[in-house]
């Protein structure tokens, strides 16, 4: 086996340490990149090398933005007492484009995992009680995943915050919309009958 | 919705463009890119950047390589005589992979087809007859893929073929290992059949 095409080999090793890329398809993306027109290579390593550059954590929700603080801090046309708590940037991203929460947010920046060492203090959560402490809000929407470790950490935040005035809430668990009761988990099932509302209200 | 995060979302279109990645497979490797130590990013754009820059088609065997002829075309130790036919530069790195084939390759740059407009003229078929004409070659391994679009383009290069004194050969077509009769395709298994050998041959 001759040794060839360093430069693909470059490539499918820097794609192959992306999660969910194994060495087929990063060699597949890696001939696509040399056929493609040039602007579709181009366009993708200056936007991985400015996504580094021009990044930073809003000093007010440590969401990931371009200034600091971000744009959705900086709005007054939003509604400034209503601050959704997510676990990640990405959290935050996917309710924006759900399009209906017209709040603030905080982004904790992971979840309580004592077996990975992650305690209270790794988290963002005194920065949140302190907007709390400054009057600021009225209500804390906790948007942390349905998984043990969002709930753990939806709790310890609801502990934390049981003395002040604010209106502590919990995003709503039921059947995804297009899901199907014969194939979803049992769990989920649970929860959507748990929390069943009255018809038509 | 507040407009945030530009050059998130400027990462997400330019991996959208990939063959194989949607909308959330995007997302999920953007906040990875932007999260993972720096070399990890860096080195992809880098890879991505010098992709494009430093491959040239060989002029031989019209692979990609970093210099033209190629290592493989430059290798004195190969087998010279022996010539392994495939459609793409990335069929030629899986036989390289596969590691029992000496000789050397060309690559035709694709296979017939007629509806996309894909006459023998696109491909490099003329200057495969050349290097026969040329005596330069003793066998033609014939390792286009086992799809239509293969066998035809296979057909007529042998059919290009037939006068001279070259040996044709194809690559053998079953069972892949690891393959379990209960469930591959019926062509396979027929093919399988047809190409059986003496047991211990």
């Amino acid at each position: 086996m001759t040794e060839l095409l360093t430069p693909i080999e470059r490539v499918v090793r820097a794609l192959r340490r992306l999660p969910g890329v194994g060495e087929k398809t990063a060699t597949r993306l890696a001939y696509f990149l040399l056929a493609a027109p040039e602007p579709v290579a181009q366009d993708l390593a200056e936007a991985i090398v400015r996504l580094r550059s021009d990044v930073v954590l809003c000093e007010r929700c440590f969401t990931l933005s371009e200034q600091s603080p971000c744009p959705i801090c900086s709005d007054e046309n939003r509604q400034r007492r209503q601050v959704c708590v997510v676990e990640e940037p990405a959290d935050l991203a996917s309710i924006e484009k759900a399009g209906n929460f017209t709040g603030l947010y905080h982004v904790l920046g992971g979840t309580l995992s004592p077996l990975d060492g992650i305690g209270p203090d790794a988290l963002r959560i005194g920065p949140l009680l302190e907007r709390v402490r400054a009057g600021e809000v009225d209500e804390i929407i906790l948007a942390t995943n349905p998984n043990p470790e969002g709930e753990a950490t939806a709790l310890f935040v609801a502990e934390q915050l049981r003395d002040s005035a604010v209106l502590i809430t919990r995003i709503g668990f039921g059947m995804p919309l297009g899901g199907d009761l014969e194939y979803i988990d049992r769990v989920t099932v649970r929860r959507s009958l748990e929390n069943r509302r009255a018809f038509g209200a």
